[in-house]
């Protein structure tokens, strides 16, 4: 995969600045700028594969839950985004330039565009069930896993075209809903083979019933969490000082944070929760949140889930959450492999119900990342290769060598025929080498004779002369597919 | 599926009318638009299952010919676009609009964009070669199955995001590419279900040499091959009028018509090329295009495939086909399921190196008209359902059931647990039913005290009260997911 993140384009960069001077673009005929657009990538066919192996166990796991996929267009009506994302998501969205009588010479820019490119999974879902509100069950539980694009700066790990993997449950209040989500999640991550991961919670009412405890007032709410998801990128010193800034006295920040770390330590979900209501019973405060998370951590002891914690720190940045907020974190990655929690108010954007929702988003570059550092894919994937034979293919015995790569075919082998007839065997055994296939075949001028096949295994360097029917099954048991 | 390709958006509708006048848009707030943008569609789950199910069989027919999978991004540079596709291919292009301070207020509209979403995938795909020229092993043989966006005129099966499923082969200029390419097209459609399509095939070259037997003259070859290609759409008689009030002489019109007809009913290949041949003789000419689709016929012969058919008429409306061309028709549809041919120099044009090329296109949307007319889907991909178990929720019972969830799911069983345990077994009832499940689990007061699970075909009535550990066999048994 080639990435252009540092490479700008002749557009931004060179032509562009040309053409700002008034320099005649003379240039643009001789130089051919053949990369991708800054800030996307080329998947070429081993990073596909990569790519494929996580979302097809992603796929597999969802579905094993009753989830169903969902697509949404690439590009939505522009107001289908805007007032969705805060003012800072507004400025990354990527807008369509209208067309031809639509788009005018000389228009003001709010007038020049009238669709955008997908920022996220959420909005769309959102719009479709209040759109096909007639066509859905009445719990709709849908997975979809699509590109999303953000005009953010490219940086490293960071794309303008990245993908999503959404899980959401629409219709259903209970915790049940957040217990599936956790476990399916939980499913996904052991088997791409995460041992390490720790899926940390919290809710929002919890939050609200602490922050009334250390006396922040109801105006300041939204901006303190705000601020306080700032935590993992600035630490404990850095939201301090920032919350200070904004007024809200230190010793509520200093109270708040003590109550976190004290219970930083505590692994079960459980324990947690009665000493979180101990400590509010203190302040004669009760909280549904508390409620909420015990009786999620019942359930999924039943599902055989055990690596949830709370973690009262955990804000989430979105301002659409209403309840459970969620986030996966591992040791060796700065930001999180994912996060979701329950958003009961964005439905009721787009329509005349408000309908409750919760979901989850597994961000795929990363856990491509972080696999890819681990080492965590699989043989068979990690070795790419595009066939699992290579048939020589030579003017005298071409009819030969098509008859058996159909033969080899129908025994379910990936083949592939050397595709020039006018090469010689040098040259087809370099091909060979540097596509990195495991056997190939031989008609020469001595099994077209004999009406054999010679098949030579290209790791071990063994090679046998039998008939063409062996051929399959010899191949077979020494490919690994799995 | 819903399409809205009737129902314009409030944005190019209502809302874009009201503003030209100049009417107070308050009525914005009031109706929320959640229609997707003019020309795309949203994907319900049966749609996505049907897809997936055809792009499916088409990977993997082309990883058994050794093709490789390759992603690119979904927007490319705009100087990349432009000038590949002709003056109404680059009015089609959507454009996307500067962001931050390379957006200036009142610039003019072509300094507006930079970014351009991507129009097909074989300029993306001949970028790449000339950009990973070092990566990417001599001969280059790619699938790529990706959406593309036309800002066409929506219409009955015209989409302005569609999918294009493409296979082409770099580097080798041997009619075995061709072969491979017509064999794999054919075994896809083949396995999809279709028994009655055809591949008809021509060459530049011969329709060259026709064009120098019949005296027209070398600079209106290209319009004429530009007008030839609307003989699906108009008819003889059609493309006769055009090219006659273009100046082509009426008798070679007729000539080349005559001689076109004449091999219309020849179905065996390889006599159509000698009948060819025998009339250039006639006229003392020669043409390579013949060779080389003499060779192919032979090629074809050792593959198996017999759906190919030479058509002289067919002309291809891109410029940048330099060799064979191809197109795969069936009778009940009107254009193609899919086409390609041989560009030998589109390459070039990123590059210093001029490199041979072939491909193929499947048209995704059309193969998927098709079936869902002639209802082609295997049953289980028809009747979709969001799992093979529903396992319903109460109070009383929950841990039980999501333990015998999690049971019948490591048994590779798709399970979808109730999403709210406060509903009694009538809602419950009523939303299997609704999703259309066969098989529920009951785990009720009398079953939780024999330690039992009563499991039902909801298709059958049948019912049985099992302990757990019999439930899996009986669904499994009851499933069809082949």
């Amino acid at each position: 995969m080639v990435r252009s993140t540092k490479l700008p384009s002749l557009v931004e960069g060179g032509v562009a600045a040309a053409s700002a001077d008034g320099v005649v673009r003379s240039t643009k005929v001789l130089m051919i700028n053949t990369n991708p657009a800054r800030g996307t990538r080329d998947f070429l066919p081993a990073d596909v594969r990569k790519r494929e192996y996580v979302i097809g166990i992603i796929k597999e796991v969802y579905e094993s839950y009753g989830f169903e996929p969902l697509e949404t267009p690439s590009f939505e009506n522009l107001e289908t985004l805007t007032g969705k994302y805060g003012e800072e998501g507004n400025q990354l969205i990527f807008r369509i330039l209208k067309r031809g009588d639509a788009l005018k010479e000389g228009a003001a820019i709010k007038d020049l565009s009238d669709l955008a490119l997908r920022y996220d999974l959420t909005v769309p879902l959102a719009r479709v069930v209040a759109h096909h509100k007639n066509d859905l069950p009445k719990y709709f539980k849908r997975y979809q896993i699509q590109p999303v694009w953000r005009a953010d700066r490219p940086a490293r790990g960071r794309y303008r075209e990245f993908y999503q993997c959404d899980v959401d449950a629409i219709g259903s209040n209970s915790m049940l809903v957040e217990a599936e989500l956790i476990s399916a999640v939980s499913d996904i991550l052991n088997k791409l083979g995460f041992d390490d991961f720790v899926i940390r919670i919290n809710h929002r009412e919890i939050l609200e019933t602490l922050l009334i405890v250390f006396g922040v007032a109801l105006e300041d709410r939204a901006k303190v969490l705000i601020i306080l998801d700032k935590l993992d990128k600035i630490g404990e010193f850095g939201v301090t000082q920032e919350l200070a800034k904004d007024g809200i006295p230190l010793h509520a920040i200093n109270g708040f944070f003590n109550v976190v770390n004290q219970l930083k330590s505590e692994t079960d979900g459980a324990t947690a929760i009665r000493r979180i209501n101990a400590f509010f019973e203190d302040f004669e405060e009760k909280s549904i949140g508390t409620d909420k998370l015990r009786s999620l951590f019942a359930l999924l002891g039943n599902l055989g889930t055990n690596r949830v914690k709370v973690d009262l720190s955990l804000a989430r940045g979105l301002s659409y959450y209403t309840g459970t907020i969620m986030e996966i974190n591992v040791p060796d990655l700065t930001g999180s492999l994912g996060g979701g929690g329950r958003y009961d108010g964005l439905i009721g954007m787009f329509g005349k119900e408000q309908i409750p929702a919760c979901g989850f988003s597994l961000g795929l570059e990363r856990i491509l990342v972080v696999m890819e550092e681990r080492e965590m894919f699989p043989s068979h994937i990690a070795a790419s290769t595009s066939a699992d034979v290579m048939v020589m293919v030579f003017e005298v015995s071409i009819e030969q060598s098509l008859t058996l790569a159909k033969e080899l075919r129908q025994n379910d082998l990936r083949v592939l025929i050397y595709p020039n007839e006018a090469d010689g065997i040098g040259k087809q055994f370099k091909y060979a080498n540097q596509i990195n296939v495991r056997y190939i075949c031989i008609i020469g001028d001595d099994e077209l004779a004999e009406n054999k096949v010679t098949v030579k295994n290209m790791v071990t360097g063994e090679q046998e002369t039998v008939p063409s029917e062996d051929v399959a099954s010899i191949i077979q048991a020494g490919t690994d597919r799995k």
